[in-house]
Order: structure tokens, then sequence, then C-alpha cells
């Protein structure tokens, strides 16, 4: 399984992935979820990758390649005029990538499915996200739900709801992040540290800061003991129910 | 979908359920998911259901009728001599239900399926906790696991797996189920109130205080402006990330 956020703010777009990739129970792995395309000045872009790992790094391994060798097929990640024609040409290159083990006559239904977050921006437009369904179309991030969970989203799911906020500032929304994933880390052993994580700043064209944080990491221990004390206290000083 | 949460306290046993059934997103009602059997001074049983509704309702049926025609299947109910023999019973049903279900030549593989917890007390012997799987097998509530969750749990869980502890009075553990249920309500529209719940006391071999939670509720409506505004805060408490 996997836990992977992305998140539109008004400082920019902050991503944060997990790194397990698990083959039943007995046989887990620490991979990478998340790559970053960069122009410098012109554009940069994050994809973070849920789903089948030989499907995701395929599509991964494909836009990257296009990228270098540009003659294959245009326009590519680096060149697409557009967030919204980046979307379209991850879309169909994970289409293409599903429906290749399709045709070789493997059969294994959903299996080979991935979903996508790609978010980013491309001199001339806004910092823009979408979510990339299996299916190769796509949704982008709205005012109304301005973040994308894919994977196991549920344990991590309430308190984004509830503590989102477009004007968070990164340091803030690190922690919101950090949150989200210990709730879902405690509860689901197919999602594991360390977190990869990329705070893409508005209109910088260029990465942001980006890093890695292991699961002895002393911030996000701090994190994780904090919050379960504060969330005791808080469930304390709400009124006992009267019987 | 449903959501029911059992719990072991060292006061008793605190059930709680929601009421909603579904059969697409356009054709919801409400139907009590939680049934109570008591022979004062001798024992009190609660289940609660999640799963195929038709199989649910003749699960409880078939244990009902039996326990007031004695005659057809023994022991009933009523009569088993303890919690664990009381588990055997509901299990049995339950497999019994699907069976004939899949005899009838209906075909709908697990759509038919139900869990059930189940806890109560019979004289001679401590209260006791059991989670009854649609295959008619079962476990116990131990020290470790002393709750069990049922239906769509993910979103519920991380608060329970924090702030459950067997000392919780009843009027705590309300308010923490309430919480718990609130986080579900947010994110499933296949969960929904009216909540049902039962706080049985620890050797009181009687029915302990029900009642119903409307969603207009005043003290659900404090518990979950308060909660949010809590989560707030417990967030705005924690250390900012340093970048």
């Amino acid at each position: 399984m996997t836990y992977c956020v992305g998140m539109m703010l008004d400082q920019g777009i902050a991503f944060m992935s997990d790194t397990r990739t698990s083959a039943g129970l007995d046989n887990i792995s620490t991979f990478g979820k998340m790559t970053t395309w960069e122009a410098p000045g012109d554009r940069v872009l994050t994809i973070m990758t849920a789903g089948n790992l030989a499907t995701t790094q395929s599509v991964v391994s494909l836009l990257d390649e296009r990228t270098k060798a540009p003659d294959e097929r245009v326009p590519t990640l680096l060149e697409v005029p557009s967030m919204f024609q980046a979307a379209r040409l991850v879309a169909d290159t994970l289409r293409e990538v599903i429906a290749r083990q399709g045709e070789e006559g493997q059969r294994a239904d959903s299996t080979f499915n991935a979903t996508i977050i790609l978010g980013g921006q491309i001199a001339g437009g806004p910092p823009r996200l979408f979510l990339i369904y299996p299916e190769g179309n796509f949704i982008e991030a709205g005012e109304d739900t301005a973040f994308f969970q894919i994977g196991e989203m549920k344990y991590g799911r309430p308190i984004l709801v509830r503590a989102y906020d477009r004007t968070l500032k990164f340091e803030e929304a690190m922690k919101l992040l950090l949150v989200s994933f210990d709730s879902t880390l405690k509860a689901n052993l197919t999602v594991g540290a360390p977190f990869d994580f990329h705070l893409y700043e508005k209109d910088s064209f260029r990465e942001g800061h980006k890093g890695r944080i292991e699961e002895d990491d002393p911030f996000f221990q701090k994190i994780r003991t904090a919050w379960s004390a504060a969330l005791k206290s808080a469930l304390d000083g709400l009124d006992d129910f009267e019987l």
C-alpha cells in the first residue's frame, strides 16, 4: 500500500509520500514514490504514485526517458505548454503502460492499476494539482477540495478535513501532513516511513525544499508524542456525556 | 455501510451503532442495528450487525424467535450457559442464514455476508465481547485489543487507538465514541445518525442506559464543534517544522 498527499496552499504546493512497497506482509521494501522534473526558471513538476509498482515505475521511466530523448515522442514533460497538457501526457502514459500489460496476455484485472498525483507550475500559468486515475482521466484540485490523497487515505483523512486551510504556511502544513501520516502509520502496516517531501514555492519555478523524514527523525518523534498527548487532552477538555 | 463499536471497560461494556442502510447512494434508510436480549438478574446480551441487511435481520429474527419458541431449537440465547456458547450460537445462526441463501440458488458471493459484534454477561461469568465473522468463527476482546469496530472502521479508528483506555468511565467513553462516529460521518455518506447506544454496567445483569442520539442532538453538536476547535488548537500547539 501507499499513502501520498498533495496539497495546494497559497504559498505553493506541498507533497508528501511514504516509501513502503509490499507484495504481501512478508515482503516489504522501500521505494521512493515521488519524482520531480525541473527546468529552472520555466517549470517544476512533481508526481507521486500509488498502485502496482511495476506500472508506476514504467510510467516514471517512460516520462523520464522521453524528456532525455525528445525525438521519440513530442512534446515531453519538459516541453508541454501547460500543466493541463502535462496532466494529459502523464495520464496517456499511464493508460499506455496499463494497456500494454493487458495486451501482452497478462490478466490481473485491477492489479496493474495505479493512481497518480501530479502538481507543479509551468511559466505562464499558476501552480496546479491533478489526480490522475488508471482509466487515464483526471481531476484538478479546486477551491473546495484543494488537496488529494492516494493509497491508504482513510485513517489520515479526518485531520486533513478538519485542519486543512489554504493559508497554512509550509512549516504548518508539514506538521499537519506528519500528523496525518502518523495516523495512517499507526493503523496500516503497509504504509511506512521514511517519508519524502517537496515544498514547491509558488512562482519560484525551481525545486523547493525537499527531503526525507526517517521514522526516528527527532521532529517526527516529537510530533507523534505531542500529538497523542494533545488528542487526549483535547478529549479530556470536552464535556462528559450526562447519563 | 455501517459503523459499530463495542468497547470493554472496567465499568462494563459500551456499544454504539449507526442506523444508516444504503442500497446505493440514492436509496438510504434508517434501520436499527443493535438488539438486546435481557433476562433480568441472569443475563444481558447485545448484538450489533454490519453487512447485508437481509442477512442480519434474518439472524436477529431467528435468534429472537427461538428464545420465544424454545422447543424448536435448544438451547436459545436465553438458555446458553456462557457467553462463549452464546457466541457459538450467534455464529452458527449467521452461518446457517448465509448458507441457506446460497443453497437456494442465489449467488452474490460476499454480498450476503455479515459481521457481528456480541457482548454481554451471563450469571457465573464476567462480561465478554466477541467479533463474529461471516465464516462462523469468532474472536474475543482481550487485554490488548479491548474494542471491536465493524463496518466503515478506518476513519474513526485513529482516535480510538490513541484515546481508548479500559479505565474510561461511561461518560467519557460516550464522548470518545461520538468523536469517532463524527470522524466517520464527515467522511462517508453511507454512515449516518441517529446513533444507538447501550452502556451495560458490569455485574448488573440488566439492561443499562440505552438511547438514541440524533444528528441535531445538542450534546452531539457541541462535541462536534468543540472537537474541531480542539483539534485545530492541538495542531497549532505543535512546533512548526523548521525549513
